[in-house]
């Protein structure tokens, strides 16, 4: 990845200078075998968290990066470049501190938040259920409030980190229907009544883990409802328009090692005599590789940039998202193709990136729900 | 597939509701475990051969079914509908008896052609390899001449059936440099310097085996080198346009399972209190689809009426395959989406179906070869 | 266009070979000076009729050819070859004869049709208002009944032939509101009440008249109400399905036109010291138009097929009108573009051919209805 | 237009604002009239010269407005969302600066930049040839060396503002054959022995004029032979890279006022009882062709930083020309559509911007060139 960067800062050079040192040590050499092996890098994960790149976006007060989301995103392209579960695993533990860190009371944030900074602790998000996945406002996990506790009853599904998280933002309905009922709660791992069932068979990204969680009167302390209740719904939709963010730099760095492995390839593979990059039937397949990974990451830096200046950005990490992710899907199904036949062997890891880019097409709204938010705000 | 078909004879309706019967009776339960398992069925494939679904194209006299490649591509497409690998398998099949049946001398016929059309042996088709993928004029196998024998050294990959087959079409060098150089040579399975090298890991058709053949001085009776030497490559390209009027039909076949899945899936699933095949947004996609498959559809079977007259039709073959598969790689990724996270586990065949599309998109000449084909007959 | 057709009969071959000659002789000669001056062929349309091309589908009883769509079909495709309007022309006055010849009394059949058929007299369909597009069913054009006559008030839109056809298919509401309360009344040119507004400006197809007409009670004989009051929208419907086979067929003999020229340019044109064709850049966009023309020509006799079967065909007809008039667009664009600054001139047809395209994709239903016809289908 | 800008300056905001207010003021009153015409507007040309809108990324001290590129082309993305043919003159007129400006001697710079600079002066460029496109390095036009003068001769092509500029960038070859024979020479208006061919009819873009201009013996001074000799294909390269930032944001311009326009139009039209954006078919094509522009807006000015910080920016020049121009040219269409028939006449401008837009993806290198440059680039 020979990408020009502007940064905004001198520090965020270096930052990213560190983050692709840490890619090319830890990630690179471990990637093959681990998503081969379905297993979760959760010590790698730790480093990352241990080198300030888990919470890169949060304020320092509260040991995070204090980055602006121009310069976490590029952070996180790097990494989605090199191992997306790993990406995915950085953004959903941002999504994971989102609300306390946002929402929560100063008494939360105090408590809570430098353990969800300080990159041991890794975070989960608890949102979807088997019968409300886009429709999230109509969710029916519930939370009944006792004595100075909540107790959750429903089920979860999609869990990344499920099983493996430290603790899981549990959106549920602590009052009435619709989206105005809804709450979160902070509940450790290891509560009573939380049962995490079988990991789900993923096309892709097969190194996280991803499963549906019970929940059968799991008792959390009544100060771990975030904020106040009532606010669930808000604040799931504003992490989404972060997770959004972070899933459009993911497709940028998942699609940028496909484009790059391909055009490696093709500059060396030869056909006819000739190095096949040399054919335009190849060459201008590339060539719109290469331009539509450059507009998305241009989109989807322009969206964070929106964010950092403090200006509504809703519409436009839709726009990124659903921009990043058909673009992900489209080139890394065209790289597949520049290698023919060997990239339809696990020789190459074309074809893991390929079942990869998939799942960005669904994940933080499908991109169905993107054009539809997006023709939303156009009305 | 509620397909309306209009077929030349009433006889051809009965031989594709034999062949859905079949489908149903034996390939639907097993497919799911099998593809699961990396295990070739090669009971089922014995079974549609015993029906006679091996050889549908090739003439009665010595075994085959007869029947006008309209009608054998239809039934190539039920048979892809419910199970890709086993109708890779019937279309590798019937290449391997193409040299024979189109180039092989009277006596060679005789002799070849009523077991390879019997149903109970299964052939394989050896012409790529390492070095030699799309031009297949520069393969470097040589068979060398020696009493009444010809000796063949060299390495030929993707191999379907690799180990599995009965018989082994080999294109080998046997005189000078480029197209002209060529022959074919059928090695029966067993010959010594003979070795099947480790399997390949696919992105998908799991159930079907490929792998490189090695070939160090495996010797043939010299009657086994089919028609005349040098007629290998013409024998190549011959076998390769009917090669692609089956993929074609393999990825209308496929493309439609998944697209009646997903319209299946869009029929009962409700977000927003409605079944989502109800908004649009879905809808308008399941639309397309099923537009993108009729015309691929229509496309094939229409180059197919123009070989069943005897006319040219090697630019319509490839306009069909290159159609037909990109159709069916954006028809099974679109699939997916329309179940969203639920497409994109095992737990429904929507993901197995878009790892098997992108291997169309590859073999009998990449997409681009296609486009190359196509171009070049445009001048 | 030297597309390689397999017709039913000897005598569709020969009626190609007549509609070819007509197009050489007749329309050729004059469609580059007509259309520029935005003059209507009258006499060249009567010279179609005067050979029987204006009425090829209808019953050879009532002075029509006779002939299955499939063979209607592939005649129009020549005719858009050479001259869109003129083939818009032949749509729409079949279009004109469709209620009569389906759902007229025997006696209006006798009455109406010789003449619908004869090939003097050209017909006009009135189906949309200005604010009755796409929601036919809410027109608001009234025919109220009076003694032995219908007197008809409202304004209809997008009329092609107004001002210059002999009779006028009105569609009107002579019931209730909806689909239920509207008929379909033939209203002779010239009748008093009946004004024609002024000419649209269309962006192309400037040949082919189109105007708003005004109905002031405008009186007809009672027995101009063709077969039974109400029965309006099942005729405008049924009337469709046949136009938007129409419409697909004269896309694709549009986009062949476009893509013939734009192959011969190719093949002449010199850059680098290569004829442009050679380059895969351009070549493979010229492999893709012909793949998707050729698509677009299967899908759509593959739908006139199911229809002069008798089998349901009306959902085949959207997908046809929909594929091949989406193609048309995309192909006569990428057309202009092998021709590159040439392209933008009108020195060559094909920015001609590129602006007339656009008209099909909203005709005889916008292909966002076509789109809702399938998936409703689908449902 | 609302676009949401983070501009680098508080200047950059009023110089837009300006913009607006002119566009607003001058260039919306006339542009339907003066396009229907076929007329320049030389007039409101001179209004955008005066307030220092024609040399707005020039040098201050020669009277440009020492703008970057970023500022630059957001206001003439501006002024292509009011009226693309001025934003075209106004981007030929900086590509007509661009070589006195870059590689201009102290003298040249002196002499010529101010008239260049001062808003009254138009320029124009003269590179194509009939037989020399997209491959400008094999242009024939000669400009032979006499004393103190060159004459030239030759023809060139599509040239913009012919018969209208003050002076013509006249590309000729004052050396041996390839791009190192090439120079550029300032010719002034009038010169004797150049000729001004019949305005070409273009598909739009009407009220700019396009013509040949013939040189027989042109005789003009040898100091206005800019720089070097030899250095003239360097020039037309690197003003090309600049007049392809250009017309990647006169696409976006033009895009985002057919999609306002379409927007607009989808809020008001009802249709089945509803808004017509309330269907998500079409909907989520306006929210498609939101992100397009987006995406194409954010790549374009993401190149201009990159050239604004003196990086290399040849390369992502060429990907925004190609990506927004081709995005320009679906959304334009896809406007159209969403008017329906109304969209097809001239009473509303989409049509008019269909038209338009084909022109971007022809124009300062067509796109297959772009993909060419984009493709040797990663090779």
């Amino acid at each position: 990845m020979k990408v020009q960067r502007i940064l905004p800062t001198e520090e965020a050079g270096d930052l990213l200078g560190l983050t692709r040192e840490i890619c090319a040590g830890e990630l690179a050499p471990r990637v093959a075998e681990y998503e081969a092996n379905h297993e979760f890098p959760r010590e790698t994960v730790r480093t990352l968290g241990k080198a300030g790149l888990l919470s890169l976006p949060y304020p320092q007060e509260y040991g995070g990066g204090g980055q602006p989301y121009e310069v976490y995103l590029q952070a996180l392209e790097e990494i989605a470049y090199h191992w997306l579960a790993v990406a995915e695993s950085v953004n959903v533990h941002n999504l994971s501190c989102y609300g306390t860190a946002t929402y929560g009371t100063p008494a939360q944030r105090a408590e809570l938040l430098p353990a969800m900074l300080g990159g041991d602790q890794l975070g989960a998000y608890c949102l979807s259920e088997p019968e409300a996945g886009s429709d999230a406002a109509s969710l029916t996990t519930r939370a009944e409030k006792g004595e100075g506790t909540y107790r959750i009853s429903g089920t979860k599904s999609w869990v990344t980190h499920a099983g493996h998280a430290d603790y899981y933002n549990v959106f549920s309905r602590t009052g009435g229907p619709g989206a105005r009922g809804l709450s979160c709660l902070v509940v450790p791992a290891g509560t009573p009544g939380m049962e995490v069932h079988a990991r789900e068979r993923k096309l892709g990204v097969w190194s996280s883990p991803t499963a549906q969680i019970g929940f059968d009167n799991a008792e959390v302390s009544a100060d771990r409802l975030i904020g106040r209740p009532g606010k669930g719904f808000l604040m799931a939709m504003g992490a989404l328009d972060c997770g959004r963010l972070g899933i459009a730099a993911c497709a940028v760095g998942l699609a940028q090692a496909a484009a790059d492995y391909a055009i490696g390839y093709a500059r060396e593979r030869q056909q006819f005599g000739q190095r096949i990059i040399s054919f335009q039937g190849v060459g201008f397949m590339l060539a719109d590789m290469a331009t539509q990974i450059a507009a998305a990451r241009a989109l989807t830096l322009s969206a964070a940039r929106l964010k950092d200046a403090g200006l509504p950005f809703s519409l436009e990490a839709a726009k990124a998202k659903l921009f990043a992710t058909d673009m992900a899907m489209k080139v890394t199904t065209d790289a597949v193709q520049v290698l023919g036949g060997a990239g339809y062997v696990a020789d190459h890891p074309v074809e893991r990136w390929m079942r990869e880019a998939k799942l960005l097409q669904i994940v933080e709204g499908t991109n169905q729900i993107q054009r539809l938010v997006i023709s939303q705000g156009l009305d």
